[in-house]
């Protein structure tokens, strides 16, 4: 049996919809490297109230997820650069009730597109929460030539002007580097199975990104993959934001195994 | 490990010194009874703010300790009878974000007294918190003759009238039924290992009822056996009140033996 103990420490995520994911990695990595800590998904019934409880209680850490990430912004002390550059937090710390708000979706996308060519011009197809993240995250890592291509042309060139790229109806012809971050290729969705760029568009690149993390290999990561291009999955990206967060709050790097295992455990549930 | 899960229902405590033995009671029954829930002792750094919690994150149950028995009374929807009548919150149940609180000290000592034969004449050592849930929970039970006998006149006095019952500076000499709610007897204190009545008094006694739960057998509690008295005593205090909660929070009353092994499992700790 569990043998819970007064004194564990405890991390939470707060979600509309929850999912066993970060209950699972985390009590993984908990676990393999002895931390007295437990960690649980919630569905809060007020947000301000659970935040409030994160403060009472001393919950030492805190995901956030869809429809929060923007409401708690006034409910926290400080936010730092990876939250305030896309006004969105995912992941609060708690240290002594002073709340701090990252964002480790940006963290992840711009530690993984960090040894990348700076030069590539980069094509991201989408316009929502996570390519508002991804474009952020291209920016601060240096990149200069980024398109925007979305349907939507009033969201597609909103998001393009807050960072100083270009926006498009198409992708550019001269498009090196492929970056999904709409549903197109998600197992469960309208666009299941379908491929997010031509075939033509990834021939012509060098790196191919989706962060679609289910399948762990997109038609996009596929064919990129099978035209011998370099590639970047959601879920890598899935990982390593869980990751920072782990970091973020215990202060422990755990070793790329332990990561590996904690992931296994994770997309090992029924 | 701890399989911990997303739809594990959470149980607390909120307490300025926690201990283990909530965790380690509650945890058994659920792990004995198959149940998806799990209980952790927090110790608040706001009470309101922790409080706020309970709602926001859909905590099932909390029991409060000191200092924080009243503090939550405005904090809370509903006051039931066994926590208005002593003005004093020890456990408190959420219904969908809707707060009713308890005392289960009082619930515990009103059943535990409750086939006792009613005309017997107690006597009620002590004027603290624990002292008023049980001439309250007396009261309740429908003893008419009871006298509190304490070294504070003041506090004495008006925990008696509030009753209708009697204040006396000594143990009237017809006492039949000895009540130690003083910290005399209790282990680490300094009143460890002294006894909270007289020799004479015990003799004349046909029942004697110690809230000290540790140890186990106060001293009071061993003249008593040693005299062929009836008994009642901290311990069992304690495991009722932990009890009620539990059936308060899951609606399930645990077997005789269930609570017993929890109980078992509870006092085993290092």
């Amino acid at each position: 049996m569990p043998i819970l103990n007064k004194d564990m420490t405890l991390c939470i995520s707060l979600s509309e919809r929850p999912s066993n994911n970060g209950t699972r990695f985390h009590n993984h990595l908990y676990e393999q490297l002895g931390l007295n800590w437990i960690y649980k998904a919630f569905r809060p019934t007020d947000i301000a109230d659970a935040i409030a409880g994160v403060r009472g209680l001393g919950i030492r850490g805190c995901a956030v997820s869809m429809p929060h990430k923007e409401a708690v912004i006034e409910l926290v002390d400080h936010m730092t650069e990876s939250a305030a550059a896309i006004a969105s937090v995912n992941t609060i710390v708690n240290d002594d009730g002073v709340l701090t708000a990252y964002n480790t979706d940006f963290l992840a996308v711009a530690q993984l597109v960090e040894d990348l060519d700076k030069d590539l011009s980069v094509a991201v197809r989408g316009s929502g929460g996570m390519a508002k993240a991804t474009v952020a995250a291209l920016k601060s890592a240096g990149f200069g030539d980024v398109t925007v291509v979305a349907r939507n042309e009033t969201r597609g060139t909103a998001l393009a002007e807050q960072y100083g790229f270009a926006y498009s109806a198409e992708v550019p012809a001269g498009a090196t580097m492929l970056v999904n971050v709409t549903p197109i290729g998600m197992d469960g969705g309208d666009g299941a199975g379908q491929l997010s760029f031509t075939e033509e568009e990834i021939a012509r690149a060098e790196v191919v990104f989706d962060v679609i993390a289910v399948p762990a290999e997109t038609p996009l990561i596929a064919a990129g993959r099978a035209a011998g291009k370099r590639d970047i999955t959601g879920a890598e990206v899935m990982t390593l934001q869980a990751l920072e967060q782990f970091v973020l709050y215990t202060g422990i790097t755990p070793t790329a195994e332990q990561v590996a295992a904690a992931e296994e455990f994770m997309r090992s549930q029924a």
